[in-house]
């Protein structure tokens, strides 16, 4: 099969690049950088720097013998995704290529916009270049639990059956979420609905909780694989972030009360589940949506784990409330559903403490890289 | 109260524009005349050429005294935004500054690219310019009816209160909508809900249905001061389309069954509408929503009292079905609910036959202005 992949260069899209070529498949990557020119213009450093796209694929073929194909270029430019699709003709799309840190599109006016503009614009794209080019591709697309914000009522994946005054229909479970980012993948949902609906578009739209983790079968075969791994307050994942405050001795950081429960998944399960999806693909016309996470977390309680383990490695771990600069319910009913992506074949992996440990493991090593004084930046939400 | 109106060259932007200035309010406009050139790109004019907005104000001045400062530029563009602003200081806005057309929307990708651009860009600025500048204006933005759709239950004003598996809360009503026009006017309430919940303003969302007419009391004392007309498929509204295909000996355009069942408006009631909600505004932290119709109609409806009001002034009209461009239910269940602004006073002028008599007797006074090509373009959804 050959897979697109937008946002190739990710966290999450360059692991995804390699999975999938092992596991048979013809991939090409694109991506314009963004994720990294942002670090840069933040002043935010990864614990590791990786190679370049380019060279990370020549990497790759020299050690497995695949080769994938690097586009680099923005895809909020129509002239740029013709390009790519007219040569690729991709049978599926993995689409990750956007503003990824919700924190970042708080900052300010201009990463707002950024994030708006990026986002919609991407996804807009890739929905007319499917319906032009391959209308009968697979779009899985990466979405947010955070979409559907902290929501009193049991969270479904992806839709609802309303009963109103004696009738009944069916609609997109209600979403409203804490940040602008979040915002945008609200929108996203809406716009492939609007392309499934409208050209009968095949889209699988993934619901994902925040990851924790680096290692993947693929990087463990040489550390120069490795995916990027940031440790900010801004492009940092919560578990990734804490690990590394606990290495280096900086207290974690728990926003008011600490109760805020989401579901988190491993790295390896994001993988695996863009992988099944692509795998058993949504019908013609049809917006398939599944919630991906596999356990859920209060920040209270995953900041208690890192203690735990953290000292258990030696290291001495101060747990600090600190005000909530962010607009969220500290304490909120959270019971969301969860079973789709096991029913087409995904396993879980559990963050256990061994499994944590072998995260500390892999930051001790780099301890030195750590500089402090990027973890708490103190974004304001508003 | 100092009133700034986005999009006040536009068919109802500038007759608010004169009615909020008649009824005591300083009011000053903003447009880019963005609707004037996508209708000269589509090659589509409207009955009466309209005067520039410098030279309407110029106009409106010599006859009532009432000044209106207009500012022409770009509201995507934030330099200009803060300009504007900064020089007025609003204590509200009524924000119709969007490309207003579902069918233009549908043209092309690029049409559709520009849409989604102009759109939420716009209402991003015009939050992120509230919370700057003036965060205790309230907001009256004009949304749709057809950011709902054709649910299978009733329409509520906005919010709906779902109750699942023995739980409770209240959510945005659910939208799903048939245009791309209609999807950015759904992200558009996100987008304010959004500032409403973060930064506490103060927001109206009109849920607009199509609106019919030019006749307000201020266009009466002059015809140089009429709003714009258009009877063309992309920019003409319904009610206004079928008069003048009347007129003119053009069949009325049914699309399909013709069940397809909507919500309207008399352009009096948009003044009366806006003029309310802006005198009774919305708490701090408040999206209040209504659903801004006087009466539903059927497209047979329409066309049957087109028909009906045309043979008596002489006109011979034909119904005309023809295979549905666009991707809609053609008949389905519609039971809205609008009284939200009847409560706060609004006083409804429905479309009887005498109201039509008067648009076809303004529309027959420039029959030969008429250019039938334009009336139909066949776009086609999809």
């Amino acid at each position: 099969m050959k897979i697109l992949i937008l946002g190739g260069d990710g966290y999450l899209g360059w692991p995804t690049a390699m999975h999938l070529t092992a596991h048979g498949h013809q991939v090409a990557v694109v991506d314009n950088y963004l994720r990294r020119s942002l670090g840069r213009e933040e002043n935010v450093v990864p614990l590791v720097e990786v190679p370049n796209l380019h060279q990370r694929t020549a990497l790759w073929e020299s050690i497995s013998g695949y080769q994938i194909p690097a586009f680099i270029g923005d895809l909020t430019k129509w002239e740029f995704v013709e390009e790519v699709f007219r040569e690729f003709s991709p049978e599926a799309i993995i689409h990750y290529a956007e503003q990824p840190a919700a924190p970042y599109s708080m900052l300010n006016r201009r990463a707002a916009m950024l994030t708006l503009r990026n986002n919609l614009e991407v996804t807009a794209n890739v929905i007319f270049a499917v319906k032009q080019f391959c209308p009968d591709a697979h779009i899985v697309k990466l979405g947010t639990m955070g979409e559907y914000g902290t929501p009193d009522i049991d969270i479904e994946e992806g839709w609802l059956d309303i009963e109103h005054k004696g009738r009944k229909d069916r609609f997109l479970f209600p979403r409203q979420a804490s940040s602008l980012y979040h915002t945008t993948k609200i929108m996203d949902t809406d716009l492939l609905w609007y392309g499934v609906r409208l050209w009968n578009l095949r889209v699988t739209d993934l619901m994902q909780g925040p990851v924790y983790g680096t290692e993947t079968d693929e990087s463990m075969i040489d550390e120069r694989l490795n995916t990027i791994f940031n440790y900010d307050e801004i492009f940092g994942t919560i578990v990734n972030r804490f690990v590394t405050q606990a290495v280096v001795g900086y207290p974690l950081t728990v926003y008011g009360a600490g109760g805020q429960t989401r579901g988190y998944l491993n790295i390896r399960d994001t993988l695996q589940c863009v992988h099944k999806s692509e795998q058993t693909p949504a019908q013609a016309g049809e917006l398939r949506i599944f919630n991906q996470i596999m356990e859920t977390f209060s920040v209270n309680q995953l900041a208690e784990m890192t203690r735990r383990v953290g000292q258990q490695r030696g290291h001495v771990v101060e747990i600090k409330s600190i005000e909530n600069p962010r607009k969220e319910a500290e304490e909120h009913y959270y019971n969301p559903s969860y079973q789709g992506l096991l029913d087409i074949g995904v396993e879980p992996h559990y963050l256990t403490d061994e499994v944590m440990a072998g995260m500390f493991e892999m930051v001790e090593r780099y301890r030195d890289n750590i500089r402090p004084e990027v973890i708490f930046k103190g974004v304001k939400w508003g």
